[in-house]
């Protein structure tokens, strides 16, 4: 939940007159995305998500976000697509932020994701990966396994709070992982942030994409193995193997895994469920009590990345190559 | 900002079974809203806000709130109208609480009115003070003067930690109040808490009026002064006479105000001010940290109670009879 920044009807009056979407008719402050502020315009042309970002997104990284979008939905991808001013520009300035507007997509996001919502994602991540190959804008990845050891350095200290043993454990996954990261497996696109609160359904279809304000260019594998930790454990952490069969053999069905990228699948996870813990853990340990953010519970993704290190080889995630 | 309860798709779509507004397209939940929780939800037909009221709405008042928000749409009164159930019920239930759904007006309310829109206030609670007056439910006010000292009573001990001296301050006034509140003006339906946030505006007009969870059978002029309280006074707590004038003079044009209501007029502007510094002092010192809800300053009308004090008669708020 989120809306850090109000803005006035006479600021966003202002900011809309460079965009020819038609009378305003009303704005409201949503709950969804952590990051950002966000609100649902409705205009006379139709219905608009403004998105204020807040300090946590670099505004020299908004030209990769906007202009993948636009990319992505020019190719058929259902996803926001960025409105343009009358300039040409996608972004522009409320409240003392950059702000874009973007298209509403309909579509709910599943709290309670079954076996076929697993699948329908993993044939939709598999859509965003080709259709992203010829997107031309790079950037890379803050969060993955060379950004891990500094985030861990900020918070190794106060671990054993949150689950004594913590700190040795996480240290031992740690240098594991730097050891052993796969090298020369396909990059591309990759969204990920890909968790359930950002892909929505109509009925059992899914309707659309979200939130691309994590998107880089990185081991497209490493998206699969993200969507399998947010989408394929049940609420008490336990592997749900229907589901995980569904999204990889739906997602291959598209875009087939090399033997190199099935290969690394488990090392893959487990460095995705550590990457969740540590933000996890480093929020944890640093929002202050009366923040608006809800905090989440690292120790989910401490179980996940237990499960991923008793797995060895893709075939346990009912992977069929 | 409240979304208090959130809810999965799963349990909207059992809900919304019962109504005729076709295939459920998207829903949010809004940043408004203080006391439930609100979602912007689309469907086929149109554009609603499903509410879900939370503990602080006694279940037992929703007829009275929805049948009134019924009752002045019929009379013309734009405010959300409530959607009624195949079975002709207005009151569902959802994640464990009463929910209804109303249709979603159109408008933004203003962070900073203007005189004009204090005008446009002033005629619309007339007009809907007009369209109550043949309302056949009624509802007593349960935080009118009756019902102040045992607020007082639970927040009196510890009032000088908000301000030095606001206790004695307090225990006078409120001593005045109860001997003097006005008896015999023409009572009717009243908002009770029409502040901007539940006033829409298109442009420079009144578009609607929202949140009657408040309202109740009550002295009509308190509504005024309710008015005067939330709209005509400026950030820094001076009061804006000529607001006053504008908003007094619109509603006087459309419903004179008797001489003894005028006389009352400052009486109920303190008594006004008091109820929304009593509750304001309460949620100050009961809400804990970390709670979700933003306090609003019990010391802004404090002010507001100590410059009515100063005032003789209603001409000085710029009303001419």
């Amino acid at each position: 939940m989120a809306v850090y920044t109000d803005i006035s009807e006479v600021e966003l009056a202002e900011f809309l007159k460079d965009y020819d979407i038609g009378e305003l008719l009303s704005y409201k402050g949503i709950a969804e995305g952590v990051e950002n502020s966000n609100f649902l315009v409705h205009a006379a042309s139709g219905a608009y998500i403004l998105t204020l970002y807040e300090k946590r997104v670099n505004p020299n990284d908004l030209p990769f976000f906007l202009g993948l979008m636009q990319h992505l939905s020019d190719k058929g991808i259902r996803c926001p697509l960025p409105v343009k001013q009358r300039s040409g520009a996608m972004i522009g300035e409320l409240a003392g932020r950059p702000g874009a507007l973007v298209t509403f997509l309909e579509g709910m996001w599943m709290r309670r994701p079954t076996v076929e919502h697993c699948r329908e994602l993993g044939a939709g991540l598999a859509a965003m990966h080709l259709a992203g190959a010829d997107f031309p804008m790079r950037r890379r990845n803050g969060l993955t396994v060379d950004a891990w050891r500094p985030l861990w350095n900020r918070a190794a200290e106060r671990a054993d709070e949150v689950e004594p043993g913590l700190g040795a454990e996480v240290e031992a996954d740690l240098a594991d992982l730097e050891a052993h990261w796969p090298k020369g497996l396909p990059v591309g696109v990759i969204h990920a942030d890909l968790f359930p609160d950002n892909v929505f359904f109509l009925g059992k279809r899914l309707s659309g994409l979200i939130d691309f304000y994590f998107a880089c260019t990185d081991i497209l594998a490493y998206d699969v193995a993200t969507c399998l930790n947010a989408w394929c454990f049940e609420k008490d952490n336990s592997f749900n193997l229907t589901k995980a069969m569904a999204l990889l053999n739906a997602y291959t069905a598209i875009r087939p895994l090399s033997s190199a990228e099935a290969e690394a699948l488990p090392l893959l996870a487990r460095g995705s469920a550590l990457r969740f813990m540590l933000t996890r853990l480093y929020d944890w340990l640093n929002t202050p009590e009366g923040s608006l953010v809800v905090k989440k519970d690292p120790l989910e993704y401490l179980r996940k990345m237990r499960f991923h290190r008793s797995i060895k080889s893709a075939d346990e995630y009912g992977l069929k190559l």
